[in-house]
């Protein structure tokens, strides 16, 4: 017999809706802007160390990302950047905050067929009013029993949730991109996890894949997750 | 006989703990560095239409502020503004992201005389992260029954946390120095709502008040909550 999930954690960014995509485009506008001071790469690797740097002040989000994107446009000029190029960042990561949603395939379809037969959670970390407005924009919001926008997705922050809304996360599932975010403190908090991999992986949320894990499963899209959920509960 | 109220709402920022002094010293620094290109005046009046043109994208908080002081710095220069003060900015930011916290008077005799007779929920706006960087710092928050942090406040917010904790709007109070978003939505909401003035208000937060509600009450601060509720209850 199988096991009891009565509730499934869907994460956002990358997993319902494009994402990535957007911070990669702004980040190929930022590039372009200093090409006189610096190479692409070494810009990459000082962007990536800024944003490393300011995770434990600023979170994840876009708003953090301007003002990382600031401080190394500073720093790699030498403290000589001319102000209009910061105010094209300025005017890049305000276009970023009105940016289109896009949902990925099947999102739609996983969601609607999964909240007719359990608690459906969001599960998303970033910026509160941007992720809102994601959410809003994307025609899924009502279809969610529970929306928790968190600062951090560590096991605990899934116990709690799943606690909230369910019976704990022994009976409940989480399905997202991030093998960092999504899959290894769900797996620690003792759920399932489900991988459904996209193909841009921000670098600070790469993390080794939980191979041996028995409550760890992979599907190529969220197609294949309602199935996948019966099938676990056979 | 009085009203049976079960839930509590604490507003955190300068009801709790001190805020805006923390933004009024930036600014002030923020004025000295621009002192050669604009008069103090003009440059608050400048950043405060930057911050309410950006609520909408920024939300509240101080990632916000900094991006909407940097915004107003390239504005008033013309974008002549050299790199070395953007930088001092980003500073004097980060240094508003690692604050201090300094509870207002009776702040914690008021939490803990209510959190043993009532469910106290903490219920403020901002950024996620430095949110609960404060609520850590304070000390308080295994005190709390829920936290929720949000993006805005409004009537239909309060009517979802007071149902969520508690017993509705109808059987709740909420407690705060922001006649705007402390105290008229909760009034619309149905529930109780208990002024906590606070010298320092942003300008964006003013609201005249609203004398003739009859579930509204003012206290010096929050020495005098316990005692009022008990009142009201009687």
């Amino acid at each position: 017999m199988g096991q009891r999930i009565t509730t499934i954690g869907f994460d956002a960014d990358d997993t319902l809706w494009h994402n990535e995509r957007f911070f990669q485009m702004t980040q190929a506008h930022f590039t372009d802007l200093l090409k006189n001071y610096a190479e692409p790469d070494h810009l990459a690797d000082r962007l990536l160390a800024a944003e490393r740097r300011n995770l434990d002040h600023y979170g994840y989000g876009i708003k953090g990302f301007m003002l990382s994107m600031i401080e190394t446009a500073i720093e790699v000029t030498d403290e000589k950047v001319p102000a209009p190029v910061i105010a094209e960042i300025l005017a890049a990561g305000q276009e970023m905050l009105s940016h289109p949603i896009e949902l990925l395939p099947h999102a739609i379809e996983a969601v609607e067929a999964l909240t007719a037969t359990h608690r459906i959670v969001l599960i998303t970390k970033g910026d509160l009013l941007d992720q809102e407005r994601k959410l809003a924009l994307s025609g899924l919001g009502d279809h969610f029993d529970g929306v928790e926008i968190v600062s951090e997705k560590t096991p605990q922050v899934y116990t709690d949730i799943f606690a909230r809304h369910g019976h704990g996360a022994d009976a409940a599932l989480m399905a997202g991109n991030s093998i960092r975010s999504d899959i290894l403190p769900v797996l620690e908090a003792g759920g399932w996890a489900v991988h459904v991999p996209h193909d841009l992986t921000w670098e600070l949320e790469r993390a080794d894949h939980p191979v041996n894990a028995p409550r760890f499963r992979e599907v190529p899209d969220l197609g294949a997750l309602p199935d996948l959920v019966a099938r676990l509960e056979d």
